[in-house]
């Protein structure tokens, strides 16, 4: 059994390499939360997206092992506020479950939190799933429910709704 | 009284000269959310995100009159989903209250929705509050409300919690 409160992790920016590690970790979130029959990403259009592009869609922080072993990730991108300006979006924060409850998903959203602190709106975003556990974790560190406080509800079109729209079907 | 169906108008990509129209709708948004006290971004800022950064911020589309004034906006930025890949974040969308009815607010959805399509994710996320009725329009449509329908909450750290995290005094 790893004795867990001596693991010791470093948290950095994540390089093109990294992203076949860190792709088994999104499919393994999106198993977790009961989606991954909406994902189809693949590896190599992620590598391109974050890093062979004049504009990178999107910042990767990971938690490596001294070994190069990658137990963690934190992934965000840029997103506008019309009220505020500039903000971060946290799109994923996931570690390994055999990884848990030593502090490294606290670290990778403390790093985030930290560049959202240096954004001009001094925010950041994230959706979690009213079941997921780390709802809880997220309001200890500080975060409020806005579907709670203020009743913001996140809606969606959808690839098959966007088809049909431009395809004059009859709307979902 | 304006007679209303007879409303006729060209929906274009916003320029800088733009913003100071827009400005005002962004805060006559804030102001119909009841939210108008969060705001801090100003007319300056807009302008510099938007129109003087090698990386824009966001785009967005105005809905103009044939005498160049602007009735109505939507503004969007491009967001990540590591199960989808890049897809459009719709920001705002507004019309003013007196040139509503005429399906202007249709046809600036529609705009945003065929540049999502266009995408490779085929996808558009938005934000709505649960009382505001333009929510049974965007259902119209097609939109899926993902709180109800995958229970998907809406996160925020927000300045004052950010500072206080990284002050090391007593979190929000």
């Amino acid at each position: 059994m790893l004795k867990q409160r001596e693991i010791s992790v470093t948290i950095r920016k994540a390089k093109k390499d990294d992203m076949g590690q860190v792709y088994k970790m999104i499919r393994a979130l999106a198993e977790f939360e009961k989606l991954e029959h909406t994902m189809t990403l693949d590896v190599k259009t992620l590598e391109k997206d974050g890093f062979d592009s004049e504009n990178p869609a999107f910042t990767c922080l990971v938690a490596e092992l001294s070994d190069g072993y990658i137990v963690g990730y934190a992934l965000y991108y840029t997103a506008y506020s019309t009220w505020l300006g500039r903000s971060i979006f946290l799109e994923d924060l996931y570690v390994q479950p055999a990884y848990r409850k030593n502090g490294i998903g606290t670290q990778l959203f403390l790093a985030v939190a930290k560049i959202a602190h240096e954004t001009p709106s001094k925010k950041m975003d994230f959706h979690v799933l009213s079941w997921n556990p780390a709802g809880d974790f997220y309001k200890r560190l500080g975060a409020v429910d806005l579907t709670i406080h203020e009743k913001w509800h996140h809606f969606r079109m959808d690839e098959r709704c966007l088809n049909r729209l431009f395809a004059n079907e009859p709307r979902c």
